[in-house]
């Protein structure tokens, strides 16, 4: 393992040459293990039918902005020699929409489009998070519900298997499903919205307080807070179905159609949300246990590419290659 | 060939979703294209013994800059949330050798690298030349003059004949002929530093015009700029071996160090200059007659390293992704 954080210091009168918090060099010995992953997913992606696309790095600030459908995530900004805002992609999946709406309207049949392609994240200093995010993914789109959702959530546990990663697991969730307990369970939008913010965050003392401060009585409010904890086999769907509605059901039936050998690395999460905005049924994150955090994740986003042109439906997952090598060295599998 | 430089309209209310001028998309046709350009090289460059290298896009502008040995390139520049300056890396090289000078401090054996990575030119509008250009090449560290230069040489030959280029030549030079050539004739320094920006551009009239206003007869400016125009096989080297001094000699002793399949491709040139700075020996560009500009090109670049941190002997090459694309199809040898 090479290429760590640290700035490294030069010989010239003890001047330094430092990089950026955050980014780093990649020498040899680990680039040629990150191009092993890499190309195992290629291979994977291709072999599935997904054809591979690339889009600039710079765009116009206004046209990504229309991807915005919530929260802004910082990105870095810049004017061109005419005076416009260019901004560098955060992600690939609001360029991979717009590609999607602006370079195939009115085409009828599904859509695969596989990536390989960095985004760039400002970071705050000393967090040790990347500010260069080397990316592999798909996009589907022009399949709706349970068929697109199974299709995706099975080529994630596909490329688990490829990279050699077997105690990685998929949690899955709907962004949908919070919504439906707490609403059934009679809490008002506002309340709703302010708990989304708490289990994006992980902060289930919070919810329970704000569950509370909304006149749930506190034993119901511990109850919900509960709910929105449980993970388990897709057996909760049915035990909870009364209280998870349509998109219960929906998920249930994703779930069902995901070869089995695949779905053995599904684990089901009933208040599992994602801080991007534009998911709008299926979500999940990839989660290994030698990984503090997700080392990939996805989900269904309807809405998005009608930002650009013709509405349809998607759904896609990436993995952070620097993350899943990090899994694979923890364990000893780097293949 | 699909994802050409044309905006694209939505279906949105006859708004424009705008790509910068300069970019475009990659659509899965021609990306599984490029990709098998990329893959070919992937394979020449690791057989021949280089490590891929990867570097972050975003450096220090005060970084980078130290890699500055003539005119300053444009670059995307932008302010990160601490106030520093950042820079989008507008070529490869320069990356290369501070991690050369940063990662190997007193290293001795010789480093070879290769990479595929992008970089950032702004670009005029309506030019029709990229802003995000894709290169493959390599960084040879610590090997000097002709033994680097040819193995730079031989391994640029290898690239283009696994990429089905039969056409595409080396035409190669040496930075240092030109103000030998004039010097030699008695010019003074600052006519050679004009003369050195006229043959940048290739203007052979402003060349003799240069000469003549610097007291040259006219007869002599003539014979001079006919000299730096002068192309041929190895053998003008000797011809002309009067005027050239040692790097006329050094040339030579490199082309005959190269194998003679991948000799065959090279084309001498005594007056070519390469427009970035650093080059302080052999230089070289790849002509393709699909393409009318360089495919690719190279050079030595001894002074750099040293910018970083310890000096080292340096060489190397890239091609242009998109141009060696361009110049397949145009011959219809894509494979």
């Amino acid at each position: 393992m090479a290429g760590r954080l640290e700035p490294t210091t030069s010989a010239r009168a003890g001047e330094v040459v430092r990089l950026p918090p955050g980014s780093r060099d990649i020498l040899p010995e680990e680039a040629a293990e990150l191009r092993t992953i890499t190309d195992a997913l290629t291979s994977l992606f291709m072999e599935s039918g997904y054809g591979e696309v690339r889009t600039p790095a710079l765009e116009y600030t206004d046209v990504l902005a229309r991807g915005i459908l919530g929260d802004v995530a910082p990105s870095y900004r810049l004017v061109d020699d005419r005076g416009a805002w260019l901004e560098l992609r955060s992600d690939m999946t609001v360029p991979l929409a717009r590609v999607a709406a602006t370079r195939y309207p009115g085409h009828d049949g599904p859509l695969r489009f596989w990536y390989t392609e960095t985004a760039y994240r400002p970071v705050p200093a000393l967090q040790g998070r990347s500010r260069e995010l080397l990316q592999s993914g798909v996009e589907l789109f022009g399949v709706e519900g349970a068929e697109g959702d199974a299709e995706v959530l099975a080529l994630t546990a596909r490329a688990l298997e490829r990279t050699g990663l077997p105690g990685a697991r998929l949690v899955v969730g709907d962004a949908r499903l919070s919504e439906t307990i707490l609403a059934g369970a009679g809490v008002d939008a506002d309340t709703i919205a302010a708990a989304h913010h708490a289990l994006v965050n992980g902060d289930h003392v919070l919810l329970e307080r704000l569950l509370a401060g909304a006149g749930v009585p506190a034993d119901r409010a511990r109850e919900l807070a509960a709910t929105l904890r449980t993970r388990g086999g897709a057996d909760i769907l049915t035990t909870h179905a009364d209280q998870l509605g349509e998109p219960g059901h929906e998920l249930a039936a994703t779930i069902a159609r995901v070869p089995s050998a695949q779905r053995e690395r599904i684990i089901v999460d009933l208040g599992l949300v994602r801080d991007l905005g534009y998911y709008s049924g299926l979500v999940f994150q990839v989660l290994d246990p030698a990984v503090g955090e997700p080392i990939g994740g996805g989900g269904r986003y309807d809405e998005l590419v009608g930002r650009f042109g013709d509405a349809r439906p998607a759904v896609g997952f990436a993995l952070a290659i620097d993350s899943v090598h990090r899994a694979q060295a923890a364990k000893g599998t780097t293949r």
